[in-house]
């Protein structure tokens, strides 16, 4: 999986290159190109390998896979703002708004969202307009307030409720937050093949659970050195996490479960989706 | 003009209804209703006047409209932030980030942006998926790091210049800023048509310049009371202006001349254009 992983963290950053190359100097500019830069990127991984599974080329699935890693990095960029997480460091360094200020990162968000739909119109993604129109849709459903941002304003509801969130709707609330756009990239795929994408969806709901359970387990367990970000923020700030609603083992069990879950959702695909499994394995066993 | 105008103000109101319909009564999700409701629909009209030019009919061309206010909205309540041009009236009512409060403010204009792509995914907008990729791709371009972003990261720039913004500077800023969203919206009708959409093109740019100017204008000889938003701002902050370069007599000048190139570049439409050249006329006239 770890050859996989860098051929698909090369291929996108020379996707970003290419799309970032007219680009000049200005601080939303080089914001965009530093936000871009680094991260672990299982969503572009989940898209290219779902893609591959259908047959379809990396040199297509990465356009796919570029738009979603531009999504993403977004919403990490404007959920660091000072008025919302308030997040000084993003896997180790300056956040946007530190690095420039905070007009620069609301740009740089702002940027980053439309160049993910304009991504998913590139001619180099080669599938038809219908199935570009689906893509775009989809995401569009994922990551709006029907989706990833309705989760992010369910978190910050959370915070300032007075009662704190049950089993329930923590798994709601995350499935919206994180958990819909790891669906739309292991479902992208599949839908760029014009195949049926249920099985790697059932695959992506699990495995965006248990990744949010171990970002809790990692909240309280993690190292700052390891993870580049602060740790022990949730549990200070007392709010509801897997690990307070279920306790540290039980939280491990139960992302150990989805893992499970999640791999057997591949079947239909035999040992092909070796490498799907390993992420979801890698999911529950990294610490950062 | 006013008929056609109310038509389509109640248009794009009825279909703003139909896609909040589903959406519960959470601050981002009351924050969108709030952000979309009102506005000149400016927009919108060149939109669908453009649309009716070429022949589609109202209930397809006012989902374009309606994803180009989406879009617009969005732009405006992120420009009101604190960290950007802090104000806290717009259209005669309380801001996004003062009503609510500033991360319910980013997350508006977040989901804003969002939902302008998705209503160009929907199908009452009754075109090929290629010409909605097109559609789409075009909003993306005008919108984005190479269009309204750019212009705005220009404009910061330009505060925090020791130098003030040349004549030839500030256009080419307000082409990026608000310039390129009111072309895409002068010429999307034309391109829903498969028609040629440059004669619509070259009304809208020079049109663009004459709001900017008139907004200017607006902001020297304004009445607050009208305009629903602090006047003198940029006179105080010793911004470069239209008006500080042209003078406000040059200045009026200007507008009235590109409002005449805007009407003369709808001569293939004849008589059939009289109310976009009515918007040209309205533009320089207005007093909000």
């Amino acid at each position: 999986m770890q050859d996989d992983l860098a051929r698909c963290k090369a291929a996108v950053s020379a996707c970003f290159d290419t799309v970032l190359a007219p680009l000049g100097t200005m601080p939303v500019e080089e914001g965009m190109r530093y936000a871009l830069d680094g991260g672990k990127r299982l969503r572009a991984f989940l898209v290219m390998e779902g893609a591959a599974l259908h047959g379809i080329a990396p040199a297509q699935s990465v356009w796919a896979a570029a738009a979603i890693e531009a999504l993403h990095a977004y919403s990490l960029v404007h959920d660091d703002l000072p008025c919302m997480d308030d997040d000084d460091l993003r896997r180790g360094q300056p956040t946007v708004h530190k690095r420039w200020d905070e007009a620069t990162a609301v740009l740089v968000g702002d940027a980053l969202q439309t160049l993910a739909f304009e991504l998913l119109t590139r001619p180099e993604l080669g599938v038809s307009s219908q199935i570009r129109v689906e893509l775009i849709a989809s995401l569009a459903r994922s990551s709006g307030v029907q989706g990833m941002v309705l989760g992010q304003a369910q978190d910050i509801a959370a915070e300032t409720s007075a009662t704190p969130l049950s089993l329930e709707e923590i798994t709601v609330l995350q499935g919206n937050k994180t958990g819909a756009l790891i669906e739309w990239s292991a479902r992208a795929g599949a839908i760029m093949a014009g195949a049926d994408p249920e099985p790697l969806g059932t695959y992506a709901r699990a495995l965006g659970l248990a990744f949010q359970i171990q970002d809790d387990i990692l909240d309280v367990e993690g190292d700052v050195e390891k993870t580049g970000k602060a740790v022990g923020k949730d549990a200070d700030a007392g709010k509801a996490t897997f690990v307070s609603l279920l306790g540290l083992e039980g939280a491990k069990t139960r992302a150990r479960s989805l893992v499970d879950e999640a791999c057997a959702a591949l079947s239909p695909y035999g040992t092909r989706a070796e490498p799907l499994r390993d992420v979801a394995r890698f999911v529950i066993s990294r610490e950062t």
